[in-house]
């Protein structure tokens, strides 16, 4: 390192040009205060392996992902040791891909392989698998033209999730939602995303919903959403304006159940007006991470009877029972060492 | 390095875990080649100083700009040794910033600081000066809120530009527009801007050209659009949709010039139909690195007589002449070691 030169001004200090090994040390420093460290283990396709080093979880400022969103991404969770609906979540994962024009840098078993063989590694029996796609680093033009390879990514990352049994509040966003051809890839592009999360928490909610241009309910910033009427009919929006929610169809494959016990009295996917939505008797937001998490309050007015439903939670249990004792073909044993 | 065990099934294969020391090679190997490298230096608030290892030049994965596309960016010419328009980039930079929700690390006496320091740093007479803020690296999760501290990165790019006096032809994006309050920004999202150029590029063109919902011309992927009537009007559409560019902000100001020398009749910001457009006289693209690009063919169609036209030209000269020997107010001199 070059010597540091004092200066009153700060504006006018001197900005020091480290050595490679004096980079890696500061890499290292932010992540040596003895915490316990959130994400045990990294995949990078650029190195080829994997790294337990935080410090060195890093991408290429120049991969097209970082400063262009040229990347998509998709997640599972490790329940118990297990990785729950892995081969949906990378179905979807590689028709992101393909609808962003990414290429990926293996063929899907090689992928879904580098996966289970990161969990493996990471030694986390709980938490979320994120990976990401992406053209790869090249020249920082718009083109990908100068990205010679793709790129792919993956992180696991300790999560201590439960069952969500409290009700939330939202709001609807302000934030304009994305056009039908973005909002249906999962990509990285999500400063949309960002800013109707940021505006449902200034406003003491946990997140928002999005109303499509025809006045009918959408999704939250990532998140699906689903109601029940007061008829007991579960009701979802159609997937062509939102994102198609790998844990939104697995409720959907599931709930019938309840219909069959005499519990719900339909499942359906169809348009849902704002009207029909606040005149709802439960609704829930339905993602990965959670699965259900009720609804209980929308724009300052009760959901219903204002607290948490009881078909909500009876959905919620048909799906946490999914994730941690369902079925083989939905649940894959990770090969720890 | 743990042993490699080879298998028939390359899905099947081990991944290795790698140590620290290792990663670093790995990431170094790329750029042993003996290739020159394209990124003469980079800097990053993360380790809080300057690198000259292409090896290193990353960013943390957990960065929100990685991962949500939560991170804005601009970019100012290196150009014969001196920044231009460094400080009205920076301006607008801090503005999208402030409306991305993306607080500085730094005030912004100390970012300007920074930016001079690292382009002396990096030897770089001719090229670009790219720099992103973003809300940091945090824990994963679509809110802010667990990314405690923002950062600040900026790297050199080498780039040998010249003035452009070849007419390129262009398309019409069939990708859809962003929402006007992220057109506006200049933020990272910039996935429907990669598609927009890689469909015109699958069409033998540049690059493409936005029509918004009123049928108006809007710009092209990274790009302002500018044209000369038949009366020898120059004309350029509103900034309310589009980002507003720096290099048409600038032209905006010169211009009259030519007026004044009887050259131009007028200079105007306005709505401009697509009919309006294909029939102009001659047409532009206005950016940074160009500055002026001459367009003669649209969706098949000449522009005027489908040739470079005289008064684009005379445009170029003057934003040319202004970036390289143009007044201090617009040009700062490096202070090279």
């Amino acid at each position: 390192m070059m010597p540091t030169s004092e200066v009153g001004n700060a504006s006018d200090a001197y900005v020091p040009v480290y050595s490679s090994s004096e980079v890696l040390e500061k890499l290292q420093e932010k992540w040596n205060s003895g915490k316990k460290q959130p994400y045990p283990a990294m995949y990078s396709s650029i190195i080829g392996g994997i790294t337990l080093d935080p410090a060195l979880m890093v991408i290429p400022i120049d991969d097209h992902m970082v400063h262009r969103g040229h990347g998509v991404f998709d997640t599972a969770m490790i329940v118990d040791g297990y990785l729950y609906e892995l081969d949906t979540h990378l179905d979807r994962f590689l028709r992101s891909a393909s609808n962003a024009k990414i290429s990926s840098p293996f063929p899907r078993s090689t992928l879904r392989n580098i996966l289970i063989q990161l969990t493996a590694a990471s030694h986390c029996k709980k938490g979320s698998l994120r990976y990401w796609l992406s053209v790869g680093p090249g020249d920082f033009l718009l083109s990908p033209a100068g990205c010679p390879t793709p790129a792919f990514y993956a992180v696991v990352i300790d999560v201590d999730f439960s069952q969500c049994r409290e009700g939330v509040k939202v709001v609807t966003s302000t934030i304009p939602m994305k056009a039908p051809q973005f909002a249906t890839m999962k990509n990285v592009n999500y400063l949309p995303n960002v800013l109707a999360k940021m505006e449902a928490e200034e406003k003491d909610a946990f997140a928002s919903i999005w109303i499509d241009d025809k006045g009918n309910i959408a999704e939250g910033p990532n998140i699906n959403v689903a109601l029940i009427s007061k008829e007991k009919e579960l009701l979802l929006p159609f997937f062509d304006k939102i994102l198609s929610g790998c844990t939104a169809k697995r409720l959907l494959a599931l709930a019938p159940k309840l219909v069959e016990q005499g519990i719900l009295k339909s499942v359906t996917t169809r348009d849902i007006t704002v009207d029909q939505a606040k005149n709802s008797a439960e609704m829930m937001y339905v993602g990965s991470g959670l699965p259900i998490l009720p609804i209980i309050e929308w724009d300052g007015q009760p959901v219903g009877d204002g607290r948490v439903g009881e078909l909500t939670l009876a959905l919620s249990d048909l799906l946490w029972e999914d994730m941690t004792a369902g079925p083989e073909t939905q649940r894959l044993c990770v090969p720890y060492v």
